[in-house]
């Protein structure tokens, strides 16, 4: 397992509510790919939205974010951590 | 108060070691700005590095970077967070 940092972009606006639905439909499904998403972080004035997961590949990451209705712009191994 | 996600470009090939001693440089004066430099993630294949910071503002989160020798190519103001 690693940890993943990924990045979602144009998502101007985004609310609470949406950051928390999306999550939430992350972790629904996180299980079959072994994903744990872990937090997520948004600036809505930019549309940036970043996830940290834990997986065991960028692909693991991007099919449960695919499949939620979400697909990631970018996904980082980040196995360098603070 | 407020949360911002900070990015680094071009730090390939970032070692362990380095990403610690960046943010011991932060950490030594991030009071004189009131940052508190949380987190921090680096992707050395592509030369990413995140900073999570709880600071008054992106410029005071901006400055520190700057004053500890590596300026930051973004500074975002993360008001969701999950």
């Amino acid at each position: 397992m690693a940890k993943f940092m990924d990045v979602h972009r144009d998502m101007m606006g985004i609310t609470d509510e949406q950051l928390e639905d999306a999550h939430i439909a992350d972790i629904a499904i996180q299980d079959e790919e072994g994903v744990t998403f872990e937090h997520a972080w948004a600036d809505p004035d930019d549309g940036i939205v970043y996830c940290l997961s834990e997986a065991p590949s960028a692909d693991a990451v991007r099919r449960i974010h695919e499949r939620a209705g979400h697909p990631p712009d970018e996904v980082h191994p980040v196995p360098l951590a603070i």
